[in-house]
């Protein structure tokens, strides 16, 4: 029999509505002649009693810079009870599922806690509970070290291991629920009528991922694309038919389906601080481009949207960010300015690789609806803008316009 | 170096000033020369936000009846909780410590999910870490089987953890902290005064812990009587001198300390129904009574002080139970009674093995104090006496005074 992986948020575990959804979701499978390997993450945070964010902070506030070995432990426990919730949904319903940890998964990754990459899958366990007719519930984010160390994958760990076991297991397909119905071609917060977006390739979703869409993690899609998985990303809801992620024709999507697709969608990252450096005759005579990016790789602190010049060296960073970067720059002597109150938007699309204009109509629509640009960034399938983060919806409505992105998605 | 278990219940790790208890107590350790290995229970129930019997609710409404072997997977993390937090508390200050789940200490069970049974402790990780001069913060309570599947040892299981991981690491001594100093002479409840027994036999609390008094889990004194290790009964106060429990000479404590002991302390139980059941010629002549006790096994109904005879069965169950008791003997066709409001009032001493009039001295001291008596029994180290259960703190006063157990326990 054929296994398919379905990988369902904790958040969609909380309510009796959203667990049968859920359930509802993984017989559809088992009637279509599946077995259903099921991954979830964790139940609440901040908000809920059994909310992992509530431990956290009872850690932090007893040891600000608690060892992060310890504290994968703890957060290993939020899947845990995720995993058990819908074990016993299932179980009460009259089927056997059997809540699994990470390692009894065989979830093996490297020592990097935190933020371990998976290095191995044992599927001897779960192949052995299929066998026997029950379906597994593992626990997304968290596997365990060789030498029996707790790991947590960091952020969108739940899909990483998702897509793992689709790849362990030889799955054509791997389900990834989320609260919206697949991918939108913008933002729906900001166009409510964005529609989504019925099938993209793996480059264009990591695009998408990379530069600020929150659906799926950039490093899930990259294990999907190397063992050739198909991903659906789908609404709980039965009627939703969601996006579905796959191989591109000749870094195309399907020409039959889409012929004329540029963009694929719009994505925007917010809380940026945009950072420009000056006073001296000339960065390159110096090695002060070289000290600034050690300083700050040391000091942990991310930049992007990089412009390096003779005279001017500008970059963003996570506004968060920006009293630290002031205070380990200020001893270099230079003019330094932290601005905060930016946001990035993109444009992407597999398809604007040798089209040309691209550019012309990003720069045009937003510069007719009164949004200036700061700094630009591009490659073959993107283009990014620097821009004023209140400026935001009214860059993204002039963008989703003049693409065209509202007709995209009729399945 | 020597190295000595420490126990702590989860409840003293809730405030900044009990952490603060628990961090002397093992600092203490290490500077009196020990390397303390410690076990944590799990921190709150109900009250807490991250309490596990919000979860264990949750699940519950899904499914009254859920699998035991999820639902110790799930019990399992309210005791990781409290290892990291300990961990980092330690770690804050400066010491390393690591917490370690029951897999990972080594505790090897049996498959009884929910009650599980150590089979053998593996120290090679925690001598490991010991080696390293690190302090490992085990959870109790819990373990693994063979087959790896996350096993909880039932009530007092953080005790037995302790105990065992005493016993595995050849410890002279394995210290148990609760919320009072040691074990009284009676449950300060009712007798405020009442003293701190310095010195006891293993058999003596292993009867007082099944006659009722919640300070340590028999099966715990059981091991550490097995392994010779002697246990000591702490508060977390560092005046608290508390119990120690060790082997009697020729079953009684020793006799240069304490020459005249009878009685070495009193239990109770609270919550008990009387089941009363007759209506036949002779239970002897019928298959009756085999059929009632088969009855009330198969529905998982404990009953105690049992009286067998031919006109008259007598016991006493959980008053939870009546319900459940009452419908699943109502077909047999005899008269049953089910009586609420009852407890079980015990003395305890290995001493009173051939002591003659103990027992007179027992129904004096009750007749006296008004408190009827409506069953006994006896063994050669206890006398319980069945009672109304609003005549307790009466019943408790009387024996206290009876065998004067004020004198007690001066160190």
């Amino acid at each position: 029999m054929k296994t398919c992986v379905q990988k369902f948020g904790g958040s969609s575990l909380i309510s009796v509505k959203q667990r049968k959804q859920v359930v509802d979701r993984i017989t559809r499978t088992i009637n279509d002649g599946y077995q259903p390997v099921v991954v979830v993450s964790a139940m609440g945070r901040a908000k809920d009693p059994y909310a992992t964010d509530t431990l956290i902070e009872l850690v932090k506030e007893i040891n600000s810079d608690p060892c992060l070995r310890n504290m994968d432990m703890l957060l290993s426990c939020g899947e845990i009870i995720s995993a058990v919730v819908l074990a016993e949904t299932l179980n009460q319903l009259g089927y056997t599922a059997v809540a699994l940890t990470g390692w009894q998964s065989g979830i093996i990754t490297d020592e990097n806690f935190g933020n371990a990459r998976i290095l191995s899958v044992n599927t001897d366990l779960i192949t052995k509970l299929l066998e026997e007719g029950k379906i597994p519930i593992v626990t997304g984010f968290q596997g365990c070290t060789l030498s029996g160390e707790v790991t947590t994958l960091g952020r969108g760990g739940s899909d990483t291991t998702a897509v793992a076991l689709g790849a362990a297991l030889s799955c054509d397909t791997v389900e990834i629920y989320t609260d919206v119905d697949g991918v939108k071609t913008a933002d729906p917060r900001l166009i409510p009528d964005a529609p989504t977006i019925s099938s993209i390739t793996y480059q264009e979703i990591m695009e998408l991922a990379h530069l600020g869409t929150r659906v799926i993690h950039p490093r899930a899609v990259e294990i999907a694309m190397e063992a050739g998985i198909e991903l659906k990303i789908l609404g709980l809801d039965q009627l939703s038919c969601g996006t579905i992620i796959r191989k591109g024709l000749s870094g195309r999507i399907d020409p039959k389906q889409i012929s004329d697709r540029v963009v694929t969608g719009i994505a925007q990252i917010t809380g940026c601080a945009h950072v420009k450096i000056s006073g001296v005759e000339d960065f390159n005579k110096s090695h002060l481009t070289l000290i600034i990016f050690d300083i700050l790789a040391t000091k942990g602190v991310s930049v992007d949207l990089i412009y390096l010049s003779p005279k001017l060296i500008a970059f963003i960073i996570d506004d968060k960010m920006s009293a630290l970067v002031r205070e380990v720059l200020a001893d270099l002597g230079l003019n330094i300015t932290v601005d905060l109150g930016y946001a990035k938007v993109s444009v992407v699309g597999a398809g604007m690789h040798g089209v040309p204009g691209v550019m012309a109509r990003v720069v045009r629509s937003l510069d007719q609806a009164n949004v200036p640009i700061y700094q630009t960034t591009d490659s073959h399938a993107n283009i990014s803008c620097l821009i004023k983060e209140k400026k935001l919806a009214a860059a993204v409505r002039a963008l989703f316009d003049e693409f065209e992105l509202s007709k995209e998605g009729v399945n």
